[in-house]
């Protein structure tokens, strides 16, 4: 495999979706997949328990992408060699009415990581801006002041949200949080086999819905307003990679290798020194315990 | 290996812990128990999975055992193949002011597990008969009704702290949530070599704390009250295990084999099935999308 350069997934000028491939031959075997995917899983794991000891810095990774994108599965596969301890997985659907009684972040704030640990966001935030201009009624439900309308949404009001959003993010990395948003770029073919599964495997009917349907129908939509928020919201402390998905093995290596590369250049992550005072009386203790 | 009778562990009668050992030989390699390990490991992820499709039951798992028992490591260890999305860990440490604002159960109720989720409490509301027992200072900072000083703490206040827990537990079970509680039983001459690792390897110093060793000289109280709440609060529908633990990777295996053997019981959890109107129309949404 030629080395990976994650850093061509990252947004750092204006991108359109239309111009990135879903796909991406890695020119190794999956086998080999595999294995890298559990070295780097198995280095994660170990710079998380030092980043527990460490008690500074908090990881968020924010996991967006259409229907069977490969989400939930990714984040079973990534987080395999972490102790359960350090990561909190955050599901967001459907904002419930206590949810719909505050502002549209909170749920997200309230879901944030603890010092030393990580939050996988399994889609975020960044719906307000997704779901809801594909169906801008939902809106509505949040009771806003002057909105009275699905025409009152102005092109303002949406760069409102991108730039709130924006400054969210600023002021959890301004306060140790390390922020990572990965779009899991999936074909329509792709997510039409994928569906098509669904349907035929018995044992997987359950996760179907007839609203997946619904929306795939407003796929184009989708892609317009991913690319409009992924181009609003890419900012140098808290980047979007955009992944090539439509392979799931190749998503999860592409994935793990991005954080990897991004939290490895953390050098100041380790084990907290000893408090002074107890540090010079370590003999102490030791003696104290040997002679009981 | 002997077959595991993992009933063996549970309290069904009145139990010393002194009669108990906290040593035993499963008569197998480390490799063997490694191997075991990981098996059931799988299997539990496996059943995990379902649960969450299924979403009636929820898992709570109670750990408890004295400083260096090993509850963070069996953390680690027994859920590496579960997907972070179905297990979430909660470490209870001193109430903070905002818990204590609230009854001693508060903090535990708001962390319960979602249906089909798991959650490990590490450290669990037992600690309200067990620290505070002896520490009854600490029971003042709830500022409780009648409760003005340390004397005011009667038998009778303890005795209705484990009904309390006992009605809490019972309200679970019948609700969906399976209850496990387990006692890492780790012996004192065990902690003693484990806080002298912690002493003598630099890298893990900063695990160590002068207090631990304040605590380990009220060894003895906490086994009395360790034994009382154990043998007041083990009922059919939450029991206890007590778990030899001087050994942790016997005592890994053994608390994993303890709650396959109890959740595999459960036969009634499986995916579940489609709603009628939608598995009637499978055959549309099929052909929908194929012809598109």
């Amino acid at each position: 495999m030629k080395d990976l350069h994650t850093n061509t997934f990252r947004v750092t000028t204006e991108v359109q979706l239309k111009n990135l491939s879903t796909q991406l031959d890695l020119g190794i075997s999956e086998e080999k997949k595999a294995k890298k995917l559990e070295k780097i899983r198995k280095d994660l794991g170990k710079l998380q328990d030092t980043m527990y000891a460490h008690n500074k810095y908090s990881v968020l990774i924010c996991l967006q992408g259409m229907d069977t994108a490969g989400k939930d599965s990714l984040i079973r596969e990534l987080f395999k060699d972490f102790n359960p301890r350090g990561v909190v997985v955050h599901s967001f659907k459907t904002p419930n009415s206590t949810e719909l009684e505050h502002d549209y972040l909170w749920r997200h704030y309230i879901a944030l990581p603890e010092r030393g640990k990580f939050a996988v966001f399994n889609r975020t935030h960044y719906e307000n801006v997704l779901v809801t201009r594909v169906h801008p009624e939902y809106i509505l439900n949040e009771n806003l002041p002057n909105i009275k309308q699905v025409e009152d949404l102005t092109p303002e009001f949406w760069q409102q949200r991108m730039k709130e959003i924006i400054n969210f993010e600023k002021h959890l990395v301004n306060n140790g949080t390390i922020v990572v948003k990965f779009f899991l770029n999936l074909s329509k073919e792709e997510q039409k086999d994928r569906l098509l599964r669904r349907l035929e495997k018995e044992k997987h009917n359950w996760k179907f819905s007839p609203g997946d349907l619904k929306e795939r129908d407003r796929w184009d939509d989708y892609q317009q307003y991913y690319e409009e928020a992924i181009n609003a919201t890419s900012t140098p402390k808290a980047p979007w990679y955009i992944i090539p998905a439509d392979n799931k093995e190749t998503a999860r290596l592409l994935v793990a290798q991005t954080l990897w590369d991004l939290l490895s250049q953390y050098t100041d992550i380790k084990e907290p020194e000893l408090d002074a005072d107890i540090k010079e009386n370590i003999a102490f203790y030791r003696e104290k315990l040997k002679s009981e």
